[in-house]
């Protein structure tokens, strides 16, 4: 994969959020590496309530790292 | 999205609390946009005991942040 | 909701515990307001043993946090 | 419920991590107080290997408060 | 049980992700004594891939703990 | 096993993630030794968004570890 994370530094707790985001998305990306069967796949969990909540769990554990490397933006 | 998270200090733990529910619900906003396709998942999951207490432990990721950002309001 | 949350802060680490399961049922209470569901939806999951464990674990979360708040009542 | 939890301080690793144990069921029996109920449950999800993984799991969550709270057994 | 867990230090990182993999193992074995029920579990779980990465999340969980308990290996 | 991992260091945040991902196979790869068992196994669980998404939540609490221990790349 090319080059797509430098830093876990970011200006604002938004940010970091979205950059949690990209995060647990990568983490799916190096296992299904193909973009097209992650689309496939986005358009049945997306409405899944249950696959939902667990990615917004993975995004929380993630979002725990980067607050962390920002000092929780204080 | 708009501007929605500027800061993860709050007044209170209490406040914290519903900060981190924000969190948990914007970690799904973020993957399913749609505002009508949640509001249908909701009447879903709201009747299902395992997917509330999966909710629960997405809040209580995002609380573990959110304290430590407020030093535990100490 | 009412105020029901001030402080972290236990005398004992049981009292943590305890506060801990109340955290764990409160990140419930946000997502399903009406008692008279969760109380329906209880009779169901206290009766399922992966139910119980995975609200075992939501209480598990909480307590790092709250345990964390109060030094480990060293 | 009675006394049953006035430290997290343990004289090993090996009962802090027995500790954890119990507390993984203490979780269990806030919501489940029936011994009896619980007795029957655990002959099912006791012979369950995803039921095993996941209790597994809540004790490791709270190895992680009790290792923290004794300072690693250093 | 015997005397199985005196330290969580290890020389190197690896030997801290077998330790991890022991707690995590430990962690069922606590729950379900029977070597043979776990032996026969066995051979049916680690042809599952659900339940292989249910197990892969809880020596990550503990790795967390023992990689803390030795300063990361700095 | 043969020597797979020596330190938890990295040059950059991406390469931690790297090895985040290594871990989170490592885990399963001690349970399931057998590599052709995990590839067929693999061809099931990369099709299927609830594994993946539980695979990327492995991979975020592996990679909670690693940046503590490159503290954070600051």
């Amino acid at each position: 994969m090319s080059n797509w994370l430098t830093s876990l530094q970011t200006e604002t707790p938004q940010e970091g959020f979205e950059l949690a985001i990209l995060l647990a998305r990568k983490g799916v990306g190096y296992t299904q590496p193909s973009e097209d069967i992650r689309e496939k796949l986005r358009t049945v969990y997306e409405d899944n309530a249950d696959s939902l909540i667990a990615s917004s769990q993975v995004v929380a554990i993630h979002y725990q790292t980067i607050a962390a490397a920002n000092n929780y933006w204080k």
